[in-house]
């Protein structure tokens, strides 16, 4: 499972204050303790209205100087993204791409002979496609372009769109939808999510989003975009690879379980 | 979703202890609290080597004296069944049947006529079938029986067996492969798992408990063996629900987490 540390993000109010203060300190804290706490990739977005590629790069240094978890760059401009890019040294994750606009375009030529690898959001010029086939539109385009810059299946991470259950009619059916495509016709791809989107504006929201994560797994979500310290979710997503049998005898669940990342907590 | 409360177990050593003092008082209480809960049915084992029958009418006698809710009678004795099944005074779950014996024959004609349902267990005389092909021959078997006594489908409650995950080569695969054979074959089965059997002898059960439920809800499974007082399992039955598109709005999420069944505890 890839983990996207996802605290280091300017939209969430005590980081964006963090930003605004240049607070160093806090940004290397949380980069550091999502990487302690085993995070594949350690997301980072300025979320700033000017100053873009400033910040991102002032973000970037303490991050690389934190730790050496490669970073998923993310802002939702592809002219910043290709522009920051080249500033990280180590090839991460590039978030993100979608069916919207010059997107496509600008990013899959600049990663196509690099070792980076990209989200890809089921969305386009139209929105967010309400059904399933509607989406699935949108990525056959979206494959049909990577093929063309020669970006294999493996690096990319589709995003079917998380959209939140209580104004949902039909549940999770239409990612079900999407990730039963995906594992059909494209079987190296990963499936992204950013799992807490489920439960917005739900009470008790951790016990909709373990849920969420169980099943979206089961049909096929290898990462996650979601806090590495979450303890409980981080424990779901053991024991659901169990239940998949992708964990002879829970040896990996038991070990992760020692290991202090999920369960009553041992350190102090 | 059927919620059959467990607590009333001989086998649990507390109850065990109760039921050998004939401490009454134990037993309504945990009759009382599972049905305030919102239990289905009341579970009522006695787990006796000697004076089942005489046992089970006095705790049928607590349980029918403590709420209204329906029981489950359970004991692996057929014989022991078809004895007490007249001094229930509500018809509720038979627990159980399953292609071992002579429970078929004796249990399936004495509750052909009336309102009673069934838990049917996937297990024979060659012990509990290691693949999923094995245990829907089971199934076959039973669901022929059924039709010969005119037993309707909707009556029968089919528990897969679930077994330890830790012991287990593929996860859950074999519930998996079963519940949606039923799903296929005999769409108006219930189906029926002792949820907590998942996680025996693993950390942390309660976070394999819920991946497991949120997982065989959404192949089918409506009905959990389980304690009606655990509130995060309660919280992701309802979680699920809403995931699975049953529950509009997430309204009924919402009421159960105001009727504090899940979430911080609200009561003193």
């Amino acid at each position: 499972m890839y983990i996207i540390g996802e605290k280091i993000n300017g939209s969430i109010p005590s980081m964006g204050q963090a930003i605004a203060d240049r607070n160093a300190d806090y940004i290397r804290e949380m980069a550091k303790k999502q990487a302690d706490a085993g995070a594949t990739y350690i997301d980072c977005c300025a979320s700033v209205n000017e100053g873009e590629v400033e910040t991102l790069k002032w973000m970037i240094d303490i991050i690389q100087d934190a730790c050496d978890t490669p970073i998923c760059i993310d802002s939702p401009s592809p002219e910043v993204l290709v522009e920051v890019l080249d500033y990280i040294k180590k090839p991460g994750l590039c978030n993100s791409v979608s069916g919207e606009g010059n997107k496509i375009d600008l990013i899959f030529p600049k990663i196509a002979d690099t070792k980076w690898k990209v989200v890809a959001l089921l969305s386009d010029d139209t929105g967010i496609p309400k059904d399933a086939a509607g989406r699935i539109r949108v990525l056959n385009n979206i494959m049909a372009e990577a093929e063309k810059y020669g970006i294999a299946e493996d690096r990319i991470f589709i995003d079917p769109l998380v959209e939140m259950l209580c104004a949902a009619e039909d549940g999770i059916e239409v990612v079900i939808e999407v990730e039963k495509y995906i594992k059909e016709h494209y079987p190296d791809l990963h499936i992204i999510c950013a799992v807490s989107n489920i439960s917005y504006n739900l009470p008790y929201r951790k016990i909709v989003n373990q849920a969420f994560a169980a099943v979206a797994m089961w049909f096929g979500m290898d990462a996650a975009v979601m806090d590495p310290l979450n303890r409980d979710l981080r424990g779901t997503i053991y024991a659901t690879e169990a239940l998949m049998g992708e964990d002879f005898f829970c040896v990996e669940y038991i070990d992760a379980y020692r290991e202090d990342i999920f369960g009553p907590v041992k350190k102090d």
